[in-house]
């Protein structure tokens, strides 16, 4: 018999979708508060939830094996005090779709001039300023995990030319041209002829910080950079000044080094900056469950689990 | 030998583009002012440009055999006061691009929340709103021409369920759906669980008011309605009551009855409505002037002419 316990704010909605599964030799606890789930905490030995929330009772899980994260990201338990003597999987594969909506939401709504044709209509204006296209303009993709790919795929079906940086990856078919090794090696390469630069890379050591001035520098001043991935992996000091100077036209950010952004960021008041307050994707149980319950069959047959993480790589 | 007229306010760019195909036996004049095309009108064998300004000339183009119009719509051209001893032939299969392009900019805006999420920025609020998916929702299209085809192939990458209304034709295979008939004989099994409503059907008597009060009532008081093709499908006053009534979340509006929008026109003034002037799709030479020398090669060789225009239907 396997004891799970699961920690989410959404305990309720995932306990129902796992119990429907009628999985086999499982016994289910569930919590939405970490403090709620102290009492029995070393019979567990799996686990399914937020790492915000596991992080706070990975001490008192003295028997987890496994550890499902609903989240993509899993940096809080990451942190080198916490144990690694377990097999901790991660959340892929749904996010792309939702991610392709947010990222190209905003592409498009560039190419089409959407917030000054809603100052035109607001002044009474007949605005027949023409839209620019998406098509035949250059993406790069900082990361072609399984999102980068939804956005690759997006990208060509909108005639578009796609580049993509990974550490050695080139699973996506949808990349035109892709580029590894250290950043400032190949940033002129990748960057210099780019419409539109995507962060969807995964915060590690290795990728912190790695938009940085320099790299900035490389990328053409009618560039926009969208980053819906991770705050770690841009320095926002250097990206502010690259958007205050006129180098780079524009950033929409949902991620951030700290968030709520902080109320003084330079960020709030950048005419060129749009910000969505780390609402790109969300984990919705019907996606996250799915993978959880596969994960736990796979378990039983003795199977590799899908999608897991390596501790030190960060991904 | 054949003499062609060009006239369009692109008049130098589709000379030069027409010119660079070296096209056998063909003299070429161009204008961008009707008024400088009068002189030796009479003899010129085809002409090439925009139906608004053509529509000054016909009279005095009394050998033209062969136009072909820049635009997809040829409302001009179809006065039954103006000759129709001729072949016209019309713009298409270029425009499914940029339509597709502006329709899911504004669908991708909605489910995003953009303007909220601008609004929120402006007021320092982090706003953790979630937003909502194209995935899933309902979009129906009146009329699947090669724009619709276009559009529906878009929401299927989106993963949407589409449904089409035409006359009689099923070529998208991106159309889950297909309705025929009387509007108003299929307006509830078409309309009643539509999210979205795209109006890209030509502009002919038949099609004239389409989308009038009863249609509207059909639509669930969720869709918006998006109108990038003709104005004259929409009855505007049965709209703008629908709109203001809550019997319909939102429009977005580029084409209307009467152009420019009259500045007294209600639709300027709703908090419901996008206007965005008649911008949606442009003519752009580099695009249509190889649809001109395909039908010029074809006009040489004996063969019938692409995109040929019915007078009696309208398209």
């Amino acid at each position: 018999m396997h004891t799970l316990l699961i920690l989410s704010r959404l305990a309720r909605d995932y306990h129902v979708l796992v119990e429907s599964a009628h999985l086999p030799d499982l016994a289910i606890t569930s919590a939405s508060d970490p403090a709620d789930a102290t009492a029995n905490a070393a019979s567990f030995d799996l686990a399914f939830g937020e790492p915000a929330l596991l992080r706070q009772v990975m001490p008192a899980l003295a028997g987890v094996r496994w550890v499902q994260s609903t989240w993509a990201g899993v940096e809080p338990l990451l942190d080198p005090a916490l144990r690694r003597d377990y097999i901790l999987t991660n959340a892929r594969g749904v996010f792309g779709a939702q991610m392709s909506e947010y990222v190209f939401a905003y592409l498009l709504a560039r190419e089409r001039k959407i917030f000054d044709k809603q100052a035109s209509q607001a002044a009474g204006r007949w605005d027949t300023a023409p839209p620019t296209r998406l098509h035949g303009k250059h993406l790069g993709l900082l990361g072609v995990g399984t999102i980068g790919a939804a956005l690759a795929r997006t990208a060509k079906h909108f005639g578009m030319r796609v580049k993509g940086y990974t550490r050695q990856n080139e699973d996506s078919p949808d990349v035109d041209e892709y580029f590894h090794g250290p950043l400032a090696d190949i940033a002129a390469a990748f960057a210099s002829d780019l419409d539109y630069l995507v962060g969807v890379m995964p915060a590690t050591t290795a990728t912190r910080h790695v938009v940085d001035a320099a790299f900035l520098r490389a990328l053409p001043p009618r560039a926009v950079f969208v980053n819906p991935g991770r705050g770690g992996i841009v320095d926002e000091a250097a990206l502010a000044a690259a958007l205050q100077d006129g180098r780079l036209a524009g950033a929409v950010l949902d991620v951030f080094e700290t968030e709520p952004l902080p109320a003084d960021h330079v960020f709030w008041r950048l005419p060129n900056v749009l910000i969505t307050s780390h609402t790109a994707a969300f984990s919705a149980p019907p996606d996250i469950a799915p993978i959880f319950i596969d994960n736990y069959r796979r378990l039983l047959l003795g199977e590799p689990l899908q999608y897991r993480v390596d501790f030190e790589r960060g991904y």
